[in-house]
């Protein structure tokens, strides 16, 4: 009899027959004999219209009243959710944040998990309830309702498993796994059976929107096994545990990221402190900066060019022009055509060579490289953007198509 | 400087346009120098959806998990309201009914409140911050969310008023208070500029759909002086407080009730507890009894005839049916076209001769008397119901226009 967590995602409650739906799965598994704690989030659009009401009275909010109303969305399917379980004839109780508890900091609509009471939780399960947690909320030590962010219901579902020591914990959603890389953009993409949680941490941070980044974050924390598959599809899914052990692929994803925007500052004296005065007033307009790169210096000066997200450019563009007369620095020129492609795989840093051949994968297809950054486990190249589906087919091909 | 407590139901902050509408009236109070206490209901229409969301998963429900979902709604109200106080540049902050705590007992969906903690509003009044509680919804003992049951949000206004030891509890509605008999039947309704808990306790059991029976009665219990007026027109309203020292009318109202049926149980045993068994099978099915006549038996057997809601009628009637063989009695007879028209007044028990002249203002209309039924400040007669109106505007002429 094993203990098992799973989360269920808005479109996979999204209306009383998916609940229903839901329940049935629920209920199969208990009966075949495991214990289910079940984390569900907002029935999908919910949470949506909360926030547009909340920006109909106030655009600028206290973030203590927005998570009060948004909050609520959670609140409306765990309930439901366990009637329907009820109806089927298991006992089952629906858990608030607050009831659970899980504590957080105070910072709301983006706050941290402290810790998850499990008291409450295992009392429910010895008595051979099923526990019913809404996702995404928390109080904090003052007993104010908290949010975790968007998509915080994955993060609530790790936790969960975390506190309670659980077996595995099930990510339902509407894709039946991870993938070698987006299928919509080559054919040839294939399920990852196994992945680890770095590898993970990699693909969520392109965009892989099958976890929340803090939610792998928490897994890898507390060692939590975590299986992403479809509510709607049965078997498949995409298992993410520890490495060690694991029969790992040099390369396990080829990812794309259409969102990222280059600034260039040119003529900049290199001296010491420059850069640093540059991306301290970056970090100050609370902008985050991805890929860094300086040139080596030629007489006296350099050119410093950075990547942040689209959204942020024209704040990212302002700020950098504000300082660049007290830098010295010559002009600011902005790139929003670009896209950056990544290799990821635990197995890549004990396998020389791997960048190499990515680089001459690029070349082949005459896609020039604009920048490169690397870590441990991944090697990203920012390219035009209009060649990304392109580089995204060739490195598949080269890395995850013969072996 | 006062201290009171305003109630908004859920027409007035039915859209976000109302909720800050609601949020000047709030903030204006305040800087004329009160202290203000809000208590608000879900917006109009949200707590219904609700409730067809559970009876879409189960029809019968467990009623903490009902209770789990229908109190969401004040809670999206409260963190609206509160975000409009605060965009009018005034503290504010909301209050579930667990964060307050307003305690209550474990009757889900029909909860009882046992006591309000005050401590933490009086903090919150003290730092100058508008506190906005959700009304309808309160905390057992053990933690659960529990509901006061339909229109309870009235009930919360009071208790929070009585808990505080308010000057004032205004209760905001879609009406400006409190009327002689419905303007919609009686041209010449009036409104009354006062009234005591005992004429609107039967004054809100006739119908009078102006507050809910429940907070007339806490606010009696506390000695709460409650005005009701509308939160769409300025001035007006009815105050409602204890009748000592107030000049009372004989006669403050005239309500007509169409929701009541007659059942008449023909040729029945005048023998000692066969009443007693007749009515403890009515209750039994838990229906609710309102008027009861017995005639003067003739030759060892009598007529009794009750009425009961229309709804209840024909569970009424099929349990009477099953238990006549037993009793010996003849047969049994329903009607449902009758209405129940009464004068109320807390004058009336000091004043001979009110009875009387009601019965011969509905004679000289023609209007033939079915039963008839008396308490201290109250005097019904069920009438056919096609003469309701005819009945009203008549006692509305004798005891309501001349003086």
């Amino acid at each position: 009899m094993a203990l098992i967590v799973q989360k269920y995602g808005g479109t996979s409650v999204g209306d009383p027959d998916r609940i229903k739906n839901v329940a049935r799965k629920v209920v199969d598994r208990k009966r075949k004999g495991d214990s289910v704690v079940v984390v569900a989030s907002a029935m999908s659009g919910e949470t949506n219209k909360l926030v547009v009401l909340v920006n109909k009275i106030a655009e600028i909010h206290d973030t203590r009243e927005y998570d009060q109303v948004v909050s609520t969305g959670e609140q409306v399917t765990i309930g439901l959710l366990t009637l329907a379980i009820q109806a089927l004839g298991e006992k089952s109780r629906s858990f608030l944040g607050l009831q659970v508890p899980i504590v957080t900091d105070s910072a709301h609509a983006k706050a941290r998990i402290l810790r998850v009471g499990e008291e409450n939780l295992r009392k429910a399960l010895a008595e051979g309830v099923i526990p019913v947690v809404a996702g995404f909320q928390g109080v904090d030590e003052k007993g104010n309702v908290t949010t975790l962010g968007r998509g915080g219901s994955d993060t609530t579902a790790v936790a969960v498993a975390a506190a309670l020591k659980a077996d595995l914990c099930e990510i339902y959603t509407d894709v039946d796994g991870v993938y070698t890389t987006d299928p919509n953009v080559c054919e040839t993409a294939r399920r990852l059976d196994r992945v680890s949680y770095d590898e993970m941490l990699e693909l969520a941070s392109m965009g892989a929107k099958v976890l929340q980044t803090r939610s792998v974050e928490l897994a890898k924390r507390f060692r939590v096994p975590v299986l992403t598959l479809s509510s709607f599809t049965e078997g498949g899914g995409t298992l993410m545990k520890e490495e060690e052990g694991m029969e790992s692929l040099v390369v396990s994803g080829v990812a794309a990221d259409r969102n990222e925007a280059k600034v260039t500052v040119s003529h900049v004296p290199d001296r010491q402190g420059i850069a640093a005065r540059l991306f301290q007033a970056v970090a100050d307009a609370n902008i985050v900066v991805d890929m860094i790169v300086q040139n080596v210096s030629e007489s006296g000066y350099t050119d410093i060019t950075f990547t942040v997200t689209k959204a942020d450019l024209a704040r990212a563009q302002k700020t950098v022009e504000g300082i660049i007369g007290e830098l010295g620095a010559g002009k600011v020129r902005t790139d929003v055509n670009v896209a950056k492609v990544s290799i990821i795989g635990s197995g890549m840093h004990s396998q020389p060579g791997v960048a190499a051949q990515m680089f001459s994968s690029l070349a082949k297809e005459g896609i020039n490289i604009l920048m490169i950054s690397t870590s441990e486990i991944k090697v990203s190249c920012l390219i035009e953007e209009k060649y990304a589906e392109l580089a995204v087919r060739a490195l598949h091909a080269t890395f995850l198509e013969n072996g």
